[in-house]
């Protein structure tokens, strides 16, 4: 077969600074899907893409050749409306769980296509998972049935959405590639177009345990994304929330699905269900669901009715217990004062190291491994006070995740300015 | 074994601008080499490289790298001082020819480890394997034993010298990160270096023929090299010399032997005469022998009879006769006037069209393919003169190689300003 194009050709002109024209981009990601541009070569063109930028036609070019690699699903059968959130990961980040129920409770779909964690953030299937016999593989027509009756299911992202993108993120991640607005904007909304969600919701997170570390390239990547949806016809609408502190008290599988149940039951902590309410309002309001009352919602149980309906449909029993981890180890406070730090990141990979997530796509994950907060930021604390518990299966791996704990955890004497958890909305 | 750094941190320091450490660069260049690094990785720290450069620092400890990869030569042994050549590629580039054997007519050996033509300039294996019976194949211990008797050879560069270059150059060749300085200057010199000679002369090619299309570069790249070889000891000195037209009169493999034969004779085109004698005097100025008469040595039989004893004690017949094409076209002027243009890539390329050249590492090349020059630059034509003759095997070919060389060809009106070929002296 004659190729269109020169693979060094293609690859020079993104080095030279210059503009890949749409056909160039269209047969670049084609083929490497097809095997016929190697790892080396796409390599290359990803770090001149990281060093020389994209405009936003090459963007929008870039993630039109991503979903073209593979299949699409289409939801216009269903007989409600369809909207669906995107994180871009964080830590303590569980909102996926109670906000599913929450928006479908008002008779709309919610076709959560979600992933498993990689790195410090967790991933929404490994926390489903830790419910009794609940599955996130189905078949497509199983997938519409439930979506038509219940509204809300969290399924595996099936491989035949975007593979470029699935191929070109593993490349990016051993590259030094990953942190990169374009490439993540393609990312995220090729898959996202991919999945046929009519509306979505971007929650982009910033601050030390995310990807973007300040409000200007938070608000650039929210920007770019926004745009790649509207111009898809996807509604598209982005929060930018804070990710210096973890939400909620807690991080890890088990625990974070305990806290989703106790929002769930209209309780939970402060910021979870401001977040999850903000979200839920947003993606009523693109859904066409104007001024929806989602306090009251989870208030009066019918989230919950929801929630409960979701895991029964994927084989889930809503009522076993959850798992709870053989060993834990208290951390105290050293001296009287305020919580003036409790960072992301640190926590984030604390609760990584004690089990929670994985180092390598095909490592298991421990369902009861993470970390409760007793002491939230900003909160006054005695010396000898609990400040955090940790929780393994493993307990000689307490003594690393202290060590990527303990740097992120400070008490002051005065208290700090309280967080901000929404910046901005961005539509 | 547990490696010394992280591969992605290693790639991160380059693309975020930083300057890599002699520690990092060393285990880069090792693990590469033990395939620890993937080609992946390494061609994103290519990319990153060619974009955001490296100081003369980091060049040194690449270059030094590269060098630590595999086996170095050493001439230590040797009666006489060594003294080498080489040139970053041109067209019609024969002077390695007629170069070894006039400098070790003055006492002087010449261990010319050469290589095979890839792309639009010629190789000097493959010009010298024209000559029947003649081989680059020799232990070192026969090397040495031509060199002390005969004091000059051209052989296949082994594999063993710098392994790590070969291996980044193939992948450099695929990913658009060919005509970058740092990368160009380190691979050159860890060869050389490798290669044991006490002094090297450089001729680096400026136009649109070479690597370097204009000055300023070509002089950043003979400073950079200079500088890198005596760092390591060896005497270096580079010639800036012009590569917008081809040198002499031939291009082509067997060609260019018959002219260079003409040189060795006494006669031969003016310009190849020029730069043979200037670089010639220039490796015996670094090996200590000074005011040669150069030009005397090629009148008198001097190099000539070197250049016997060379090819005999490589197995080849200095007195067959060389090979000759069996198909020929002619391209004639179209017009009375001045050739104001012969533009040294269109006639590489399209010498490499007629089967001069490889497309591949593993295509044969055709010993009697190639062009002949007429009229040379600024000679004064008729219309029906001839201006070139074209020669191969594959009469096919002589359509896709006149697409290449009647765009670089040119008649005017006025004579233009003659041609500069030596440009400057760098030390």
């Amino acid at each position: 077969m004659t190729e269109a194009f020169d693979v060094v050709d293609v690859i020079r002109t993104k080095r030279d600074r210059s503009e890949l024209s749409t056909e160039q981009i269209q047969w670049v990601i084609d083929a490497y899907t097809r095997g016929v541009v190697g790892d080396e070569q796409m390599a290359a063109l990803n770090m001149a893409v990281f060093l020389n930028g994209m405009n936003r036609r090459e963007i929008v070019d870039w993630t039109k050749a991503m979903i073209a690699s593979g299949e699409t699903m289409n939801f216009d059968s269903l007989s409600k409306p369809t909207t669906d959130k995107h994180s871009t990961g964080g830590v303590g980040d569980k909102i996926t769980l109670p906000l599913g129920p929450l928006v479908s409770a008002f008779g709309v779909a919610v076709p959560q296509l979600s992933g498993r964690g990689l790195g410090h953030t967790g991933g929404t299937l490994d926390k489903m998972e830790s419910i009794k016999g609940w599955d996130p593989n189905m078949s497509n027509a199983r997938m519409m049935e439930i979506l038509e009756d219940s509204g809300a299911v969290v399924a595996a992202a099936g491989s035949g959405l975007a593979p470029a993108d699935k191929k070109i993120y593993a490349l990016r991640d051993i590259t030094a590639t990953v942190d990169c607005i374009p490439l993540i904007a393609s990312s995220i909304m090729s898959k996202k177009i991919a999945e046929g969600t009519a509306a979505l919701v971007l929650d982009v997170k910033v601050g030390t345990g995310a990807f973007m570390r300040d409000l200007d390239h938070a608000r650039e990547l929210a920007r770019t994304m926004v745009d790649l949806g509207s111009d898809a016809g996807v509604k598209t609408r982005a929060l930018l929330t804070d990710m210096n502190v973890p939400l909620g008290r807690t991080i890890g599988n088990a625990l974070e699905v305990r806290e989703s149940v106790e929002v769930l039951q209209g309780g939970g902590p402060a910021d979870v269900v401001e977040l999850t309410c903000e979200l839920a309002r947003n993606m009523l309001d693109l859904a066409g669901v104007h001024d929806a009352d989602v306090e009251e919602a989870l208030k009066d149980g019918r989230a919950m009715d929801s929630w409960r309906r979701m895991i029964k449909a994927q084989g889930g029993d809503p009522d076993a217990p959850l798992p709870v981890a053989t060993h834990t180890h208290d951390v105290v406070a050293d001296k009287d004062g305020y919580v003036t730090e409790l960072d992301a990141l640190a926590l984030g990979v604390g609760s990584w190291r004690l089990g929670a997530g994985r180092a390598r796509k095909e490592d298991p994950v421990q369902a009861t491994a993470g970390i409760e907060i007793h002491a939230g930021y900003g909160e006054k604390v005695t010396k000898g006070q609990k400040l955090l518990t940790l929780h393994t299966e493993t307990p000689e791996r307490f003594e690393r995740a202290l060590e990527s704990i303990e740097p992120g955890l400070s008490i002051g004497d005065t208290q700090p300015a309280p967080r901000t958890l929404i910046h901005e909305i961005i539509q």
